[in-house]
């Protein structure tokens, strides 16, 4: 149960990239065939229940992710954390079936389970072999609707998810500077709004948010259930038919409309000292386009200008600051470009040795302009494009990569299509492209997070 | 019509002071008396209007405030700037008198009116001879329930709106920068964003959204009714049980519960890089308790610290920065004590001739930690105090003043107690409460404003 908020995806641009290239790219070293684009089906139930299968039949493993279009971005202004909280009370009894036995089954049958919720939406899974099918669709659509939530029930779970929280936030400098972080970047929008949820939120949940949270939006018609694996559509659709077709359909849910960002004027910094870091750091971070807000062409071009600025080795940050000028020890990129909503681009580095921050700082700040004002060249684009398709090499052992693929881009707004034309689209960005969208990143409206050791706070900090 | 996001609540402190100080402060040069306190009378009608009276009769005038418990902090998330919107709708018709009546009345008679919308509250008021108090009343009482919001007055007082934001804000870089501040100080509490709302926000508004409002917040539960003036509590009971008396109740509203900021880990700063500005100046904030979620004394100790600090000449801030050190041309304190939840603590300066903005902030940070190391004199303590006894002198001389502390008290949770128990409790503020509060203005939890000229923006934006 974690509460990433952060889908890969990269990863997702990695695979369909390789699903539209030359068929050769499509087996793997033993000859077998990857799923093929074509061979994905789709359907919905008559209560709403959107449904994927991605046939793989390269062993007798299925991967079910019920999805739901909700996450801590949906959240009601005070509630922080009840999507991320909602998600560990899943996991407790229903009217059916005790606390516990729905993973006892998982275990028993040498399954596989996990569940996440991020900013826009929340997902279960497990990977089972394909007999134990229509025995998880059971299991997880009896959850949908028949949790016990009791005062017990809610008291025992919050003091698990506070207790989350301080190990994974409230312990972690890193963590509390991109919290505070996040929520200087966004002023208005929830993605400001850590999705764990504020310390003193989460302590104030209880049963009547958790039932009116789970009311509004763990229904049918507000979830996509995803199934890859070594089954056919057909046979996926008779099972939740039989399971999830019996739910009944939830009232209507309204547009995921949150508060957007306003105009903004200000380049912020925020900073946090702490006697618990030893070597400093710092995040630069923008309000960007994402796939969804993007016009066409936008997204794509932050993917790849974040590949070519900090993918990995041979990319333009680790090649000037940590081999060229060797004044950083890590450096790199992400775009969070699977979201609802205008999303963040940032960019992150770390001294080595003696070198100071504003080093790297400074070097990353050249960087970005030099594409501003050069570009890239045709070269460094396509391998660019071409480290994405060697990523599939890795992507496509993972079963579940795909299905998150679907659940991720159907539950943030896009659709079967999007995820189609996605490497075409990719393939089709140019460098001009690029270059404007690295114009974008510009200083005067960049907010930086600096990590620092205690003692240097007087120095740095300004 | 303004948007006021700051209520003068040093005058308010400087009223209470001298009321309940001796004797021969209560008189004026003319030796007429002020209104004594317990002439104050309050009651509160069937409906639910609470009314406060407060006798007056040095002139033939008198004030009639109406004030709503709803300001920005209450407006729904994504809906900024309906409540100063709502404030503009307030002028125009209603089913029994058309636009522009009522204003026209106010005028013929040789009264004045105004309006103001702040976090917390919305006043309308009109100053008029004692003859007229019935007449205000019933426009008043009117246009609490009668307005009519049509597609049409709605569309033509948002582009008023819209033009109001352009002129004080969009044209302002301090204004801007303000707002990105406050937006970087809070980061959950409604406070954070700006009263007269973001322009994308405001363009949204439509009817729908002001007809909630104002059935949801425009009743007579959730009015305070200030009087003050040369009138008798019986005759203004009577007057508004004939006018506001008629109208019916409202539905209950909810506690003005709003999500609260979460624990601060870091500093931050807010830059902004204009070539409007000429001079640099810089403004640097903190959350701190107001009045209403203060221990007892806490604001009491962050209003005379703030008085100490910047109150004006012969004030801490002052006397080093532009007296001594000569640095700074400007600089001064303020703390807006007068708020529903924890409210902000801002000292401000701008360099003089050749300094440098560091060395105005160094200055500030300075005597901060000067005053948490080595606290206050009993002296300037008593001369702090004393300097609101001075304000007395203009502040009596605005029957209006009266009526605005009993308007924002009553209105941001306090009470008619609270009032009268004000002065005692300024005058029990210890050394040692000024040295505690300036103790809790942590550099490493400071939110600094830097409003720059744009060439120097590489130089000092870090």
């Amino acid at each position: 149960m974690i509460a990433s908020a952060r889908p890969v995806h990269a990863l997702l641009i990695a695979i369909m990239l390789a699903l539209a290239g030359p068929g050769d790219l499509l087996a793997d070293e033993a000859g077998t065939k990857a799923p093929a684009e074509n061979a994905v089906a789709s359907f919905e139930l008559d209560n709403g229940l959107q449904v994927v299968v991605i046939p793989d039949h390269r062993a007798p493993v299925v991967t079910h992710m019920l999805w739901y279009k909700v996450g801590s971005a949906d959240e009601q202004a005070g509630k922080s954390g009840i999507a991320h909280f909602f998600e560990h009370l899943m996991f407790k009894g229903t009217k059916n079936h005790p606390p516990g036995e729905f993973a006892t089954r998982v275990a028993e049958i040498g399954g596989q389970e996990n569940a996440f919720t991020s900013y826009d939406h929340t997902a279960y899974f497990q990977q089972v072999r394909p007999e134990a099918l229509k025995t998880m669709m059971s299991y997880e659509a009896d959850r949908m609707r028949n949790l016990v939530l009791t005062d017990e029930v809610i008291d025992v779970e919050r003091n698990v998810v506070l207790e989350e929280r301080r190990q994974r936030v409230e312990s972690s400098p890193g963590a509390l500077l991109g919290e505070e972080l996040d929520a200087t970047l966004y002023q208005n929008h929830p993605y400001r709004i850590p999705v764990i949820g504020w310390m003193h939120e989460i302590e104030a949940l209880n049963r009547d948010d958790a039932v009116a949270f789970y009311n509004r939006f763990y229904v049918p018609n507000n979830a996509v259930l995803v199934v890859a694996g070594d089954v056919e559509a057909e046979q996926v659709r008779a099972l939740a038919e039989a399971t999830y077709g019996k739910i009944a359909r939830g009232p209507d849910l309204s547009a995921r409309l949150r508060p957007q960002e306003p105009e903004q004027n200000t380049r912020r910094t925020v900073t946090l000292s702490d006697d618990r870091v030893s070597r400093p750091s710092l995040r630069m971070a923008w309000v960007v386009p994402s796939y969804e807000t993007g016009a066409p062409g936008e997204a794509e071009a932050l993917d790849l200008l974040s590949e070519i600025l900090g993918g990995g080795p041979r990319t333009r940050l680790y090649e000037e600051l940590v081999v060229r000028q060797g004044v950083a020890s890590s450096v790199g990129a992400y775009y969070q470009g699977d979201a609802v909503d205008d999303t963040s681009f940032e960019l992150y580095g770390a001294p080595r040795g003696q070198a100071a921050l504003e080093e790297v700082e400074d070097a990353i700040v050249a960087e970005i302009a030099k594409i501003a004002a050069e570009g890239v060249t045709e070269k460094e684009l396509a391998r660019a494009k071409r480290r994405y398709q060697r990523g599939y090499v890795f992507a496509r052992d993972s079963q579940s990569g795909m299905a998150r693929i679907y659940g991720t881009t159907l539950t943030t707004g896009g659709s079967i299509e999007d995820i189609n034309e996605w490497p075409a689209r990719i393939k089709a960005v140019s460098a001009e492209q690029v270059k404007q969208a690295a114009q974008a990143l510009d200083q005067g409206r960049a907010v930086v997070g600096y990590l620092l050791p205690a003692q240097s706070q007087e120095d740095d900090a300004r």
